[in-house]
């Protein structure tokens, strides 16, 4: 008996009953060639990019008359017509037509007839999945961009509020130096920045048009690509039609600055858990953003943080997911490329979760100012400010400096006192030229207001910071709610 | 002005509307909350681990006498119409409810009233969950052990088809040495035995019954943990009640046998990527696991080689997802832990299809075996045969072995002819000592046959070796159709 | 002009010069290709195994009789001295050689003339690599075991000093329940015995011997793949010439092992960090696990802790680096394959200094054991102690006393009072049944005495714990210094 | 006993002896302490970056009046001399001054004496290191940037030679439809291109200056950082002293531009690894960029394409550890960032071998233009042109054409002919307007020659891109040999 008249098919009805792909594949070969295949299931998403593609693609071919307008005017109403359906939920997506390419032209040719068959003239699926994902991302890169701003707006605008409190600056979560937390907030707006930049980069990289590279080689039809790629707001047509279809650094640029997007709110949402805790007590979230416990009714628990941390991971993944995916890949087009799009949304979906909560994070988080002055000032941070006195006022040499401000420290830590209750007598014990002026350098406030150097810490240069980029931030147009 | 005021939601609506998730923020910070926090939307997959865990958590608790006999049958009642509500998509899941265990406890109160409230008694979430994951990842690496071994049994039986079918041997992509179609699908035997194993013993590993942990400390109720793990078929409780809800090692080594064995399917879609293409032609694939093109009406293209090779891309990106995630999670449970429910789905969907996608390509493949056999006798791939003649006949050292047959190839490919077709008084201006003897061992059969040493290519060897695993495999339960 | 006659290797002299790499390739293209070919820079960290792989083959080809006596003694003598040089410090390793192998290969032929020039029989680089590179995997293996082992003696061994000593636990970095900081600690141990069951799975399984595979197809010759193989130690022969040549599974899996364990040192790591950070101050690390500052004296910074957090970077990435390598890769060697020796190399590296840490820090923290029972009682930690008490006494359905205490929470925040300062009208105003009884578990150390069920935070049971893995890890040989 | 006076460090001389780091640890706590947190080893590289800034920071420090003019002399000479001697080999790196920049400045004290103790007034190791750094990455895009230039130049200059011959263009490894080897080629161009853009993005977002953020609350002396900005060619100071010496997205950025651009070579690479095979046999390789084999006299082993593919992986290695790093990490500087230097190290020279490596082959690699033309003539592979003859002449919807030339390749193939060899009787027996005209389109000729549209394979096209590129690329400085 030959091999092959034994159905394959049977391995996969194997699956444990329990598992949710159990018996998908009960049918034979086909249903495992659909499975595996078929990508309407999610590339539907891409509805509203493959329809303004083919308007674009349809009056270009009107144009140069390689279709007649009476063609493209059918076309049109049909593609507009389904547009309608689809969003009113009325189309019904066949999996048998594999994927929302099929699926809207086999409906336009229901629809329309002959003129519906004469779509796809000039173009291939490559190239029409090319320009349909690259507007798709576009778009997303848009959307995303709005959030970042206003999750900008939000910290600039706690910054400002916050722009005189101090609190402990950590290095290694060991305090350091007092800084004020609206110039600690206004450390992510820099961050937040880098990102929209990227952003835009990528954006900008992306937009050329590869729609009428065809398959792969170009073709013999006198289309006007330059008109295709207007119509779709691109700046040009894409260079080289082997290229074009091979091409996603697109998706991968993007998810590269969403990787690193994530990892600030990353940093952002630890920091949130940690100055949560009960020790640290740093700020309080409302309930609004915070849930409790089955068992331990008295739990404010910092999920929405937790779970922008831990989103890092999904992104991460799909971006290296994806760099995977097209290691290797010989060109043109590969089946291969259709894993690009789940990683893609999945990206940019929990990027816009993240955003969005974070932007409500900080707009709802209530500052304990109390709490963290008090620790800005325990742990001799204000160490250094002794050190740089001793430079400034009595022209130690900087090394010297640090060596004496060390055994400063040790005396202090040997009485379990503050640096402020050394006596005179003991700090001149260590240096003979130090004179009560060194008091003066010893308070929370004092360091702080001190560290008028560009870009530090004091009051005056946070709020000025702060200032600047609200009025930068106010050419961005402003998100209304529904 | 309080900033508090705002609504941090208006950010989310900024999304552009023809991206998925535009204007799902519409409501407000409960919505952003919602969105973020429930899993729902996922964790329902775990329905039938949840009944289970929880079955078995009520007769444990009515046994030791925490809760009454009746509210046991009562709850067991509830709970099993529960199920059957589910099966048959009658179940109206709730995003209120956040998460598949408070929907089907709060279903169950709904159902049978105080009894069902007393479920949760000595347990929480925490445990629950971990409870729930372990025994769906448990029935996943039970489905896809399956498949893997229809798998293997597919490949030994076409190797056995094939033990003595010449094919090039290839290192480097280059003709190395002639072996058999049949010992080349054996590897593949080899390495998917080795996936087995890494599943088994993650099976092992993980087969230890959180349930009892509570939130993170135990429990003062006299609960009996070993009853509740021997009820769920785990092999004994967990004993530490912190790691227990802390733990997502399971998980992670599952998905990095997952990743382990996509990279072997990757490698054997690229092979059949190759050796579909037109200059190899070794095998050919029928219409059922190959497509047409939308503009290249002659095109034969196996696309599901290619997405079981893109796949691996995915499972990695989960692998490395998760461990993202769970890098540098203070204990005991945090939220972040949540994100580890999509990427093991997705890996283990990933992974079904890849497998059934194989195991149906290898049994529908048809190979070339004169194309392979005509290849395998080219490019000089017998030059190991003529070193080691000359090292068993003439005793010649091998290194200077295999100096003397770089000159013969040299003299062979100067010619443009085979090493057969060199003369004796050629072969012998090289090395006097060479005899006729020495054309003996030049066929590619001759080569073949040679490599009896264990492990090697000669066709005895590798029937021997496919029959040995048909019968090991034959113990595996045969998978029935419908 | 021929493109061909432009020296290609100009391109690699643009490198500036201040990059490590500038003007590595300015001879040309034979430049270009050694530098990115020859392997001899790492692999001869290989060098024992190597030998000892050189060492068992010549034995086996003498015993079989496929070189003589005389040939196998010039051969062990001439390796024997090989290896003495190169312990020495005297062996001129050449890049032209390219590896290790070749190496000792060439150095043996100059020792000893033709008997050197026999070794290589019946093998191939391809084998002979495979099998070098899983012993050296399996002896890190064997030594990392010992440090995991070492590990986690020092956790039990604290956990027993620390069984009783109450500290918050947490979930969401929240307080949530008080557990005692033995039980924190010995979770740890539960993480660490799953490690050395991964390492020892692995080892198990890598433990096969690929020698005389050959180049993929195996041999003609006579030899005897069971003797070399117990000669190195491993269970058995591979069972296929062309998997044994192909196959990396042994350094993913290892790997992957590795991974799990780099997020375990994580998790303890950043513990490590927030217990130093001064609002938490659990624990105290003296100046051997410490750093301090350039600029600010006073620092005690736990840089020991921050780089075993970070060093799972690297391990991660040396994991995904592997797989992708792997990825896609046809049958039998490819080159590709030589990039998996760096990554295992450094991933080992990461993994000892990160384990030899944590050791260390584990041994060296002192407990601030007088913070840390503060701590555990506030947060209303033992809110969960009543609703268990309206359970047990007053069978109320556990979810009813969730409610109950929910708000019995509620009126102690309102009035900023612990639990225990309500007065039991206040208690009773929430629920009538509520009697002075209820009082009794409200404190920290009845909190912690009544969880008793199996893996609870009892003191009983964690000394209990820890006692048991003391008893089981003396069965591991004791590291001894010098 | 106290656990204190245990010995840490007798963990690890558990290791075993013949794995590299064994007995490293012998001493103690500070030999563990100093092996994981010393960076001389590898950070030593910065040197010259270390010296130039400290040369910026000391002009500075004297022109503002912090420093005497004498003092900045002094230090000039020092750290003049120190460089000379790091370049000279004769500069004794120590592992107890931990990195470079200590290194440096305990050298400089040795020299200069006072002075050198007055060089880190008004910094700290935290902003010397992130300024280093990114002047490191700076100079390395700068070389890898004229590295893509010329192999840019080298793929259009052989892209212009084969502008008009022609080869099978793949979809799905499947012959699709003619294209010319110089527009396969010229694809490579236009992604490269994409490369440089990265690069040129990464570069201008990372030059920003954050010398004089001092620790990370910048710092109370009347520093000038727009000067420190400027003599390093800065475009500007950061602007927020906490985020400056808290950020590495410049690092990750360039690790994302070397991720797509290692993507790209690793396609080339496999193209290369598949064309250099018996079967396509469409290019070969000089012995300069091939290897032989140990066993196998007659191989030529593409090893330099294998290794270009591999190095993929340690590239995205790179990439996603230090994500994973970076994720979660409180402000400001941690030690965890530490590891930030030897991902970037390993990753920048992967990309320039790999640089070097595609410029030397894709220079070296003769066409075989022969057997490229005779595949590309195969597989029915002018099947579009009918189809679109069908459109243009007959005015068949592209649909109706598509399933006409389905019928017409299956006739071919039944009869196992060409489609030129088709009788027009046989044509028309499909469709009955065709005509002899159509006989016209089916030579790999005329249907390259068709492809005229924007970015389309014609001959003229081709070369008019390729000279545009060339022309374009005239303005990168032509890297001259030693």
């Amino acid at each position: 008996m030959s091999l092959k008249n034994q159905p394959p098919a049977q391995t996969a009805t194997t699956a444990n009953a329990n598992v949710q792909w159990g018996g998908r594949f009960a049918g034979g070969p086909s249903d495992i060639m659909q499975a595996i295949n078929a990508s309407i299931s999610f590339d539907k998403a891409l509805w509203k990019q493959d329809i303004a593609g083919s308007l674009a693609h349809a009056a270009m071919l009107a144009h140069v008359g390689i279709i007649s307008k009476d063609d493209e005017a059918a076309i049109r109403k049909g593609l507009t017509e389904i547009g309608a359906e689809i969003a009113a939920g009325d189309f019904a997506f066949s999996e048998a037509l594999e994927d929302i390419h099929m699926n809207i032209e086999a409906r336009l040719s229901e629809r329309v007839g002959e003129a519906g068959k004469r779509l796809h003239t000039a173009r291939s699926r490559n190239d029409q999945v090319a320009t349909d994902f690259r507007l798709w991302v576009r778009d997303a890169i848009d959307g995303l961009d709005q959030q970042v701003a206003s999750l900008m707006r939000a910290l600039a605008q706690r910054a400002q509020e916050h722009a005189a409190d101090p609190m402990p600056g950590f290095t290694h979560l060991q305090t350091a130096q007092p800084v004020t937390f609206g110039h600690h907030l206004m450390a992510y707006v820099e961050m937040l920045a880098r990102d929209r930049g990227r952003l835009a980069d990528t954006r900008r990289r992306l937009n050329e048009c590869p729609l009428g590279s065809a398959a792969l080689a170009g073709t013999s039809f006198p289309i006007d690509r330059a008109m295709t790629a207007e119509l779709l707001h691109f700046d040009r047509p894409t260079a080289n039609s082997l290229d074009a279809v091979s091409d996603r650094d697109f998706a991968l640029e993007y998810l590269s600055a969403l990787s690193i997007l994530a990892m600030h709110l990353s940093r952002m949402a630890e920091e949130i858990v940690i100055w949560c805790s009960s020790p640290f007590s740093f700020i309080r979230l409302s309930d609004a953003f915070t849930t409790g416990s089955s068992i331990m009714p008295q739990k404010r628990n910092p999920d929405a943080a937790e779970l922008v941390r831990a989103k890092t991971g999904r992104i991460n993944g799909s971006l290296i997911g994806l760099l995977t995916v097209m290691k290797g890949l010989p060109l043109a087009y590969a089946k291969d490329m259709q894993e690009d799009k789940e990683p893609v949304f999945a990206a940019t979906d929990a990027a816009a979760l993240c955003l969005a909560a974070c932007d409500g994070m900080v707009r709802d988080m209530t500052a304990n100012t109390r709490q963290m002055r008090a620790l800005a000032g325990s742990g001799y941070s204000t160490a250094t400010d002794i050190a740089d006195w001793l430079v400034r006022v009595l022209k130690v040499p900087f090394r010297t400096a640090h060596h004496v401000t060390g055994r400063l420290v040790a005396r202090a830590e040997a009485q379990n006192i503050g640096l402020a209750e050394l006596t005179l007598a003991e700090m001149q014990a260590e240096e003979p030229g130090i004179t009560q002026d060194i008091y003066s350098v010893l308070s929370v406030d004092a360091s702080i207001a001190s560290r008028t150097s560009l870009g530090g810490t004091a009051a005056s240069n946070v709020m000025a910071q702060a200032t600047r980029w609200l009025d930068a931030l106010a050419g961005t147009p402003i998100p209304t709610k529904g």
